[in-house]
């Protein structure tokens, strides 16, 4: 079902000093900055590789207010991974095996995610203290 | 500088029911078990995709004891994401690299991490939270 990891979120107070960072120390390059007012973040997407199913990234995540899911896990547990993304062929069928197989869902659908994907999360209650996002690219 | 997202370094209570879940939820398949004395860990990789610079994983990590890295981080945080790992081309060049730029390095020098790679930890309050490690496969 996982055909990568997609992406590392990573919560973080000042988007534009953690972006220089991972800039100057690592050498990655933003390939995308968008903001996703549904999610309440301003977020920018550096890529790390490009494999056979789809690039990995590492997703960088400023919270838009403190009243927002990443606003209140940076008051809660401070600037850190926030979640885990692995890419998926078929986001819709994933969704339903999971479902079947007791997996608790936080999106029973496809919602938008970065760079014109669809994604859904799944709950970290039932995935070990892991939010964990699915991602199907969009097609080529 | 990195070649790849090499894993997700994942911490639980019961190694075994984790690798349960991984394995009945998403098809996913464990192709190492170790257990790190010197780390403090009983661990499974579990393989998720292939890549021209190496293999992807979720590295699922059981501390052999609470007075452990794993077992506070347990004890402080709850089960979830411990560390990202990355691959890297030459660690000693990188750790090098790193140091010179002020970065914050947990090992000064590559120790012994899973299935043969070099490793070395760099410091979360360096990473903007992220306990980060630095993987050098083994040579084929």
């Amino acid at each position: 079902m996982l055909t990568r990891i997609d992406h590392v979120g990573i919560a973080c107070r000042n988007l534009a000093e953690r972006i220089s960072f991972y800039e100057s120390a690592f050498g990655l390059t933003v390939v995308s900055r968008e903001v996703n007012q549904e999610q309440g973040v301003r977020e920018a997407m550096l890529h790390v590789a490009d494999g056979p199913a789809g690039s990995s990234y590492i997703q960088l995540l400023e919270p838009l207010a403190p009243d927002t899911p990443v606003g209140r896990f940076l008051a809660r547990r401070g600037e850190g991974v926030h979640h885990i993304g692995y890419g998926v062929p078929d986001l819709r069928r994933a969704l339903a095996a999971l479902s079947a197989d007791g997996v608790q869902l936080i999106d029973e659908r496809p919602r938008h995610g970065s760079m014109g994907a669809a994604v859904a999360f799944l709950h970290p209650s039932g995935m070990g203290g892991v939010l964990t996002e699915l991602v199907q690219a969009p097609a080529p």
